[in-house]
């Protein structure tokens, strides 16, 4: 298998971080430079027309992408322990979480840096005031996570899952909006050092 | 089970879309003004926190929010047929498939209409002018859609799956940007008409 991939951001760390924890190492890194728009060039946008990293590529040329695919298409095949629950109903509450990690926290720090920074100006119009409003978004969105963590050891329950993985990346790429976690969220900060124990963590 | 709807919005529709793909009739909508904000009263938000509609409440009290999630939990439980796919590879193309409906379609409508609207403008700060990108935003990405059932009868491939749900849903909805479907994209023409032929599209 080929990650398309890029040390930076979020996304592509959800699947090293996923395929950490599954023990997979019997894959090859390709990084692309995003701000040189590798990503734009054809061979890459005839792996994955929208232009966006990760992409996974099987050995048989078949290509993946979204990121939440590629982590679920990884979990499926391979090893027996899962990151998405045994039953129906865990395996709902566990989506139900990594969904809000990805929307409330992975998106709108994508947005907040996306709209403020103007790293991509050269693709995109950015709207500044959107972005502000994106990163007050992400830091109210926070108070989510901290409430559910007052009673649950990982985000989706008593086992680790993809939701943590899926928090976890946001709330590490969040550094680009200057937000971090503090002494007002004592639960994500005894959670975030759980998580930072994990080999896992390191991909 | 209790489904909390509305009739107007795009998402609880892709999950009565399922339930009618799937058979299921034994179930109670409860419908909510979402511009009165029944979403926002405290029995609501303590179904889901987040405010937000559909949630499906369980017999046995446990509330399932995430429109992904719910739809996935009720493919998962009831009946044989899958919306999302026989094998791995399946399940990864229309994962993927499904996810690029929600983020390009589902989201920028709904961007561009909570954004050009003011429909929601008592609990949130709209920016016309990234209300208006998310529907340019909205149109370029049919093309992504256009080109792929150039050659598939289906959005994911072969077989109707939970992407044709999600897509069409957001379709529909755009009416409220006033973007419809025209000549310009033939084969979204013809997926269209062969979804709406569908007992579930009344849904």
């Amino acid at each position: 298998m080929k990650l398309y991939d890029n040390s930076h951001a979020p996304n592509p760390r959800r699947v090293r971080m996923v395929l950490a924890e599954k023990g997979i190492t019997d894959y090859e890194k390709i990084n692309l430079d995003l701000g040189a728009g590798d990503n734009l060039h054809p061979d890459f946008l005839a792996k994955n027309p929208a232009g966006k990293i990760p992409v996974l590529e099987l050995d048989d040329g078949l290509c993946l992408s979204e990121t939440g695919a590629i982590c679920r298409y990884l979990d499926e095949t391979f090893s027996e322990t899962s990151l998405y629950g045994a039953t129906p109903k865990q395996r709902a509450l566990i989506d139900m979480w990594d969904r809000r990690a990805e929307f409330n926290l992975v998106f709108n720090a994508a947005l907040g840096f996306q709209h403020t920074s103007g790293f991509f100006k050269d693709r995109m119009t950015p709207f500044p005031e959107w972005g502000l409003q994106s990163i007050t978004n992400y830091r109210n969105s926070l108070t989510l996570f901290e409430q559910q963590l007052q009673n649950n050891e990982w985000i989706a329950g008593p086992e680790f899952s993809i939701a943590d993985i899926t928090a976890v990346c946001a709330i590490d790429f969040s550094k680009v909006i200057k937000v971090r976690l503090d002494d007002s969220t004592p639960n994500l900060q005894r959670w975030y050092a759980a998580v930072r124990a994990r080999d896992s963590y390191k991909a």
